[in-house]
């Protein structure tokens, strides 16, 4: 999607809802004449001609190309923005047609038939970019909104949407400006007695250092609540993985559903845990079955385990640790927890095998539950967050980074910024702070969008939905 | 949903579009007051309050009961309609949103704590049935179209919702009151000396009984564009089953995804095939496991082909027919076609087992195709249709049924029509006939819903999406 190449107001149509039977789908669509190309297949062209912008129109999607007489497609309403005022900053037409996937795709295909082309991936959200009804922090933020996975995860980014991360830019650029600007006065009417340390105010700059390396903190956390923390169940078989697994997802499963492309090898669901977006991993059943799947099953769950960022190691407490839990803990690269199972039921074994990590070198922490009772479930579920929370600011600011590419770009100005002080501090010629500091203020511009390569915007609207 | 204890105008929300990521959703409020409980979660209230009928309103979606800043859930566009132009034909607001599972259950759950209570299934098209605002074989369509698996499917069900069925029921009921009125006039200024069968004129009646028929015949075509047909791919291990099955899918596969609850056991699909909405269901790999699992498999396959509505039995043309084909063939109680499979490859068997079905007692259809090629697909997908389509009228009037529900009051008023002529022509006392008619009248009240006792009612609407 190079600017150079690329034809703002030409028409395009998308569908906009999921398809799967519902009461409502959307299609919509963007660019110059699309209300009067929509109207030549509405049963009503001459309301929806008519119609003021941010108005709705009822009536009838009808196909002209049939030839027998069943023309009508569905009763819709039709949603008739004009612009600049719409999503795209463009007329719109959102038809709210019934949620049926046949419909939808029918309507749909009508749209191609009359003069429409089909949207890209993130078109919609690119035109708004492109005519100035949105900075890429927050269009970015959209796409982020849409996969959220926990509440906490939507919340983020729609702080991030109301334009809070674009305000810190903003105000980090303000000091960033001020500070040059005195800098070129001093250039302009230098005062030779003076050492470059003593020229400018270097309290903006640190204020500015500081801030941004807020920001770049910020995106550890920022990409757990996005991306979400693989945990793998591992343990012998019968330690009880498939009753932790179920009891998780029955209390926390997370808001979207299983996970596409599923496969029969494994079970994976994604969980909300505390409000951390997880991705939970089942490699139950697997030691279970014979030979060749056998082998092809222990080498999954090593590399299910090997990707992980957390590991749950499931005892059973009936039966205790023997030397292949050991071995396991012990040779485990990633986080792990040691939950011991079936505390409901009595420790058959207590006396020989004691339950607990005494003999294993690795520190590991442990909990005590039963997937049956809930008994511990609370627990097991702070020690998960503690674990894949480590080392993050908790207290995370409102003006988190939304993507690795922001976090790239303000890295880059974090790092100018303090090459210039270091220059400063180590007198160097005023020029080269000067340099370090538009460099900066490149990078900033970046993460809005004021100054933005094209092969950069291809990239960012490419993860979008069709349809936004 | 019983009407003597229903409140029609207390506020009601639900989420109206499928949950899984997407550009939009849509969240849906109908009842009293609607508009001024959204306003007080609503980031411009007056904006909304003062919003005219049918007209759309930006803003942002607040939660006003979190205790920290972030309050802010997401930027949304509120359709606002007022009683009564709009679905329901109650006051309304549909909050189109970002499309994320996790924004549209959050504004869902706003709402419901902001004064709406959950909608039941249907509820939203029950109100306009109650306010009048459609007719029952309107409403059943609006679900028709929802579940639409096929293009074909939906464009059934959109006549409906035209208003097709309705208009014909309509207009059988004229000839029938026609009838009933000069009846009537007899009654009341008899003329003794003639007999009953000259009273009044049969000719309405005759037309009203073959109508009638008319529409009790179009609901056998009618429930397999709705429901479509079970088809199962059955066949020796290596017959091609698999190809087959990829094949049917990858040109012809539904409008809709794969089928919710698909097990490990065996797979299916929704394909449309010439139009037709088919399940299909491919037994594959069952008979290559062992022991136990093959056990339960052979159970499965049997068991599926049992319920088929049609059997594909693939045979591999290089390898020929054997006795366990043959025995299968014969024993097979439903409809089924020979499928000759890999047409591509040279016969290498061919002296000795030739590529026919000599030797069978039963008439079975037979085709050739290549998988790989697309050979022969074109006149199986043919002969599927005739078979599913056997003994239909394939000039499907666009009038015809819905529902089984109005198939059963139609062929219902058939009956009294039927019965009323045999009185005529009996000579029985116009008393009789009269009473015939009212029952017919009284069963076609039930499909449009005239005359709808309120646990039809209730049953109607139990099987809509929660939003509708």
């Amino acid at each position: 999607m190079a600017l150079n190449q690329y034809t703002p107001e030409e028409p395009i149509s998308s569908i906009a809802t999921a398809l799967a039977p519902a009461a409502l789908g959307i299609v919509r669509v963007s660019g110059k004449g699309c209300i009067e190309l929509v109207s030549k297949v509405f049963s009503r062209p001459k309301a929806l001609l008519e119609a003021p912008g941010n108005t709705i129109v009822y009536g009838w999607m009808v196909d002209p190309s049939t030839s027998s007489g069943t023309t009508a497609i569905d009763e819709v309403m039709c949603a008739v923005y004009r612009a600049p005022k719409s999503y795209t900053g463009e007329d719109m037409v959102e038809i709210f047609c019934h949620g049926g996937p046949a419909v939808v795709t029918a309507i749909q295909k009508l749209m191609l038939r009359s003069g429409f082309r089909q949207a890209n991936r993130g078109e919609y959200t690119f035109r708004a970019y492109i005519n100035g009804k949105t900075d890429l922090t927050k269009a970015e933020a959209v796409r982020e909104i849409i996969d959220s996975h926990t509440d906490d995860s939507r919340s983020h980014a729609a702080g991030r949407l109301a334009g809070a991360l674009y305000e810190e830019i903003d105000s980090i650029k303000k000091l960033i400006v001020d500070t040059l600007a005195a800098i070129e006065v001093e250039i302009e009417y230098p005062e030779d007695e003076e050492t470059i340390a003593d020229t400018f105010d270097k309290g903006d700059l640190e204020k500015a250092e500081q801030r941004l390396a807020g920001l770049v903190a910020s995106w550890r956390g920022e990409k757990l609540y996005q991306d979400g923390a693989r945990v793998v169940l591992a343990g012998r078989t019968n330690a009880g993985k498939s009753s932790l697994f179920n009891a998780i997802l029955k209390e926390e499963r997370a808001i979207v559903s299983d996970i596409e492309g599923t496969t029969r090898d494994w079970l994976e669901s994604w969980a909300g845990i505390n409000g951390i977006p997880v991705r939970l991993f089942d490699t139950a059943g697997l030691r279970e079955t014979q030979d060749v799947i056998e082998a092809k099953g222990v080498e999954i769950s090593r590399s299910l385990v090997h990707d992980a960022d957390l590991v749950l190691y499931l005892i059973d407490s009936t039966e205790g640790m023997n030397d292949e839990d050991k071995e396991f803990i012990e040779s485990c690269k990633v986080p792990l927890i040691v939950v011991w199972t079936k505390e409901d039921l009595p420790s058959l074994r207590a006396e020989e095998t004691p339950v607990s990590l005494s003999g294993l070198t690795r520190q590991s922490h442990t909990c005590k539950i039963s997937a049956k009772s809930g008994t511990g479930m609370p627990e097991l579920f702070n020690q998960i967050e503690a674990l894949l929370t480590q080392g993050l600011d908790t207290e995370r600011q409102q003006a988190g980074l939304g993507s690795a590419r922001q976090k790239d770009a303000v890295a880059e100005a974090l790092e100018r910024v303090r090459h210039a002080l270091e220059a400063a501090a180590d007198d160097y010629s005023l020029d080269a702070v000067v340099q370090d500091l538009e460099d900066a203020l490149d990078s900033l511009g970046e993460v809005t969008g004021i100054v933005t390569p094209d092969d950069v915007l291809g990239s960012i609207f490419a993860n979008f939905c069709v349809g936004k």
